[in-house]
């Protein structure tokens, strides 16, 4: 998370708005509260550049839970499409079985070990919605630009690159993402819903698991996670004001994923990058050893040199940089030296 | 929140247990990260001189999520009793009736305008779970005791009264409580469940709504809320360490509540007290002025008098003094004092 932003919350823990209290404590009710997640929901569509036929709703759960309230609001009994690029997409199929929907495999990159984003797809005749994952953390993939021949609206989980780069979401009606990656604290999970759709939900959905509840009650249908809306309120501005928007952060995002895919593919096979260059996230950039002996060595090596957390996810292994918005240039060309050393070392 | 606790969490903003980071921004695999969270399951069953006959779950949603997943989980197509003592019990029930439970309702005070706590029930032959809200805070009523003969495990929603006092849980199966009152920031629900009964709920449930879920991954199924994890078990040490124990603050709040109650009762009909004495929260402290016409006055003036936060809830209106844990025996000498002065003035 930006620096300032943290600062900022350290600075106000004790007296926020001159109310004598923390955010924490002050009631979700109250005029300043609700002022302040007012215009985060604003400054949030300015940034996204999405006008008032969107809706900005503060829900909790993560994108699991959003994998069941999506099917269990609109295709109950009904088909709908996914397209499976790897295990968050494989898991929101799964939960559309549990909520009683009948899921349609419109496209799927398994049999490749899901390292590509499939271009081209199987549609089922009327489905309800078409669903992906549009940054996926474990394979390091990210969709280059999204289907614009549907039969349906799509719904994407974006938790993983949310707010890394402008959107044209001209196509969709529901966006989810968990606010851990880009956005702020965990326990928030910001969705983007068109009314319009949400108003074609099925009737009779408990109140917390219903869209429409928070439509209506502008997410304050119970208490919201309020630090958390604050937290994302300023990392929205720190973006808006700071950076100077979605264009401007892309670049950056660009700038840092380029050079480590360049070291990466420039290494002569020392170094080499898993998912298929024309499907590369640009968040989670995913690689491995040609030696997969030295992987521990390299894991080991770079945790003693204060880089943590570059392994792989658990189901593949191997090495992943998650670069998100908050880490800077210099960190991946640290990252890019560490390695060219190792490689000297070693290679 | 204690201002020890509100001051440690802006002291460790930017760098916590020495990481270099915020814990928003480590990762909840973090090992300190999963000791951080286990020390506050430990602590908290201490807290509460529970056994490993009991878990801690981290949820989400509030009670309004739990209105639901409780019988989503264990009534769907059956019967449950229910206990209305009131707008949050209602909602509990009708939650039921969403999700296909047969709720019945075993005892009610709607009747007399929920100013007491029922101790008749009228239960069902084969319940599957005995449901109540054990302190109402629209209302002020508080039970006192807990049924002993019920024919099934029972359930509450202890959202505004959690850590307030020692609890006997021997009866019971589930116990929810949403962290905003007692324990920390809103977006954390603390679930106390017996796994024994969480292994009768029916199959097919949607992971997230699955109390299954949380037990066997320990709340880490997805991210959970962790900086509000944080944030309670600072609060959970402070009840043990500053305050020593559930004991003390129930002294603490004991002490609070009959000082303004006595107030009340002692005002010559000045100040009229809307829950019966037996079923008085120690909470929520709900009074009506004489003269009702007084009452916008007596609010405005508290207000200017920096009491803000005095209304009643908006379905009831008349007054409020909401005195969880960590407000002070002096807060409440003021509000009495001013009480006091205004009455002189008015009266």
């Amino acid at each position: 998370m930006p620096v300032p932003v943290l600062e900022r919350a350290a600075a106000e823990m004790l007296d926020w708005q001159g109310t004598g209290m923390s955010i924490m404590e002050n009631s979700h009710r109250d005029k300043k509260v609700v002022a302040m997640a007012e215009e985060t929901q604003a400054v949030l569509l300015e940034l996204l550049g999405l006008g008032s036929e969107w809706k900005v709703l503060f829900c909790q759960g993560g994108a699991s839970l959003q994998f069941a309230m999506i099917p269990l609001n609109f295709a109950v009994g009904e088909v709908a499409d996914y397209i499976d690029t790897g295990m968050w997409s494989t898991k929101a199929y799964q939960e559309a079985e549990i909520v009683g929907a009948k899921p349609h495999l419109a496209a799927s990159s398994k049999a490749d070990d899901f390292t590509y984003i499939p271009r081209e797809y199987k549609y089922s005749e009327k489905p309800r919605y078409v669903y992906l994952t549009s940054n996926n953390t474990v394979r390091g993939t990210q969709w280059p630009s999204f289907p614009q021949d549907a039969p349906a609206p799509l719904i994407a989980d974006m938790s993983s690159e949310f707010l890394s780069r402008p959107l044209d979401l001209s196509k969709f009606a529901l966006v989810h993402a968990g606010a851990q990656k880009n956005v702020g604290p965990a326990g928030l999970t910001i969705v983007l819903i068109r009314p319009d759709f949400a108003e074609t939900a099925r009737k009779n959905v408990p109140h917390m698991l219903d869209y429409r509840t928070y439509i209506e009650h502008d997410s304050m249908f119970n208490t919201p996670p309020v630090f958390a809306i604050y937290v994302a309120g300023l990392v929205f501005k720190w973006l808006r004001d700071e950076i100077g928007g979605l264009a401007k952060i892309q670049k950056l995002n660009q700038a840092k994923a380029e050079y480590l895919y360049n070291a990466i593919d420039q290494s002569g096979g020392f170094y080499r990058g898993t998912a298929r260059v024309d499907s590369r996230s640009p968040m989670n950039v995913t690689f491995r050893l040609a030696n997969p002996d030295l992987e521990k060595t390299f894991l080991d090596e770079a945790k003693k040199a204060n880089m943590a957390g570059l392994n792989g996810h658990r189901s593949v292994g191997g090495m992943r940089a998650s670069i998100y918005n908050a880490v800077d240039f210099q960190a991946v060309k640290t990252l890019v030296d560490f390695m060219a050393e190792f490689q000297k070392k070693r290679g």
